[in-house]
């Protein structure tokens, strides 16, 4: 089952495709906001295989961002060795973590526009996971994606001046423009993808750039659920962003991005996004 | 005019309280979310003035979060010198900014609980200031506080194991613990408080820990504001905590908290908040 919502920005509604096909999820539920995602989609799922949902054609409109504000948007640095190595790191010991803000959340094909003063605005493919169940303190006997709801396509754009030069030293700085976090098209059920083994690729003006897979993940998404709930109680609709692979500007082999460049982002059973960028 | 929020977590009320008479604001608003700061506290002062609104006793209620969940939560370090000083830093050049997640969110008053296995739980009383309208890069000629909406009491609790040893470097690891941001009691409107002069204190057990001056801040809310928007757009709602002054348990000066410990916290003007730590 793939989860999205169709419509433009602030008055998106929510959909539901199996099997290709597209239903108006809106007379079951309001939105995929943080009170849908504990028990929604079973209800959502049984709805479809009643043939209580009403066809609906999604052709030509606009994807928003395939959550609603809300949740925690948290993001895992350095999760892939090679990337870490491209960015003059060692792998990390411990998961690294920081935040988005809410108004990085954009659709998948939406405008992106680069900052006023960026010279260094960077894309980063990467594979986002849905909780489904709060999680906190998991121990080894716990399942973490028995926490899992879905997974998603997201682009954790960054500004790479503003992250590692104008920081202090915390990401977030270059992390939280407006837009920067292009999420969707859908939100994918588990059932329908395997986690530990998805290509993740980006392109920029078709030439490709990111080619790895979560395979090299240096610490997997169940183990990821597990340390984060270490830290932090993890909600029903929070999202967290395991990380990008080589393949980004800043390894210096690629330049950064400029008005009128074209990105492109797919993950296998994920979809894939298509952005134009633009100049403030 | 302050803006508080009264009753049980997830249930909580709209009331206004003018010369220390409260109204009841839920017949004019749903809450105090991100629709409400732009042009919501303009209106509310006129439903006040007008005697549209009906009075309400709040005696011996829960006071909520001052604000619900929906906006950035976003941080500033190393804000106050004397504070850098006793974490080990020399003043920062520029803002630094991490975030802090939405279920941090707390009532003033609630219980916290101590994260299980931290060791270092520390207190930060910090001055809130509440975006009212959209800041994006903000220029010279601008006026920084014609974009904020009022000030609030927080406290910025931190959780120094997760936040600097186990982290990668990236705080907010040690900032997300859940009720780890007791926010209010209230939200006061720029013309109830002088922010540039604020006393904010702390104390633990009675025991006095922080007692400084907004005068002191390394930068003023109103070059955050300016400085922030350089880099995200800050939108009504979003929240802007200003950051600590020296007295914190990492001076390694006093104890880190403890089950059965009581934090109390104060900024003129902007009330006192008072919690019951407990183990996990």
């Amino acid at each position: 089952m793939r989860l999205l919502r169709i419509g433009q920005p602030g008055g998106e509604r929510p959909v539901v495709e199996v099997d290709g096909v597209h239903y108006d999820a809106g007379g079951v539920v309001e939105d995929f906001g943080l009170g849908f995602w504990a028990e929604g989609p079973a209800a959502l799922a049984e709805a479809v295989a009643s043939g209580a949902l009403p066809r609906v054609d999604v052709e030509g409109q606009r994807v928003g961002a395939a959550l609603p504000r809300g949740g925690a948007l948290i993001c895992i640095g350095m999760n892939y060795a090679a990337h870490a190595a491209e960015s003059g790191s060692a792998p990390p010991e411990r998961p690294i973590v920081f935040l988005k803000s809410p108004a990085t959340l954009a659709g998948p094909d939406d405008e992106v526009t680069i900052p006023r003063g960026s010279t260094k605005t960077d894309w980063e493919v990467e594979l986002g996971v849905v909780i489904g169940q709060e999680a906190t303190n998991l121990g080894e006997d716990d399942d973490p994606l028995a926490h899992v709801a879905g997974y998603v396509l997201a682009n954790d754009l960054s500004e790479r001046t503003f992250q590692l030069e104008e920081s202090g030293g915390q990401w977030s700085k270059g992390k939280c423009c407006r837009g920067f976090l292009p999420l969707g098209p859908y939100v994918a059920t588990p059932d329908e993808v395997d986690a530990t083994s998805l290509r993740l690729r980006s392109w920029v003006n078709g030439e490709p750039r990111q080619d790895s897979s979560t395979a090299d993940l240096v610490f997997s998404v169940a183990e990821l659920v597990r340390d984060l709930s270490q830290y932090m109680t993890l909600e029903p609709g929070d999202l967290v962003l395991t990380g990008t692979p080589e393949g980004v500007a800043l390894s210096g082999r690629f330049p950064y991005l400029a008005p009128g460049d074209v990105v492109e982002l797919e993950i296998d059973g994920l979809g894939r996004q298509r952005q134009t960028y633009r100049g403030a």
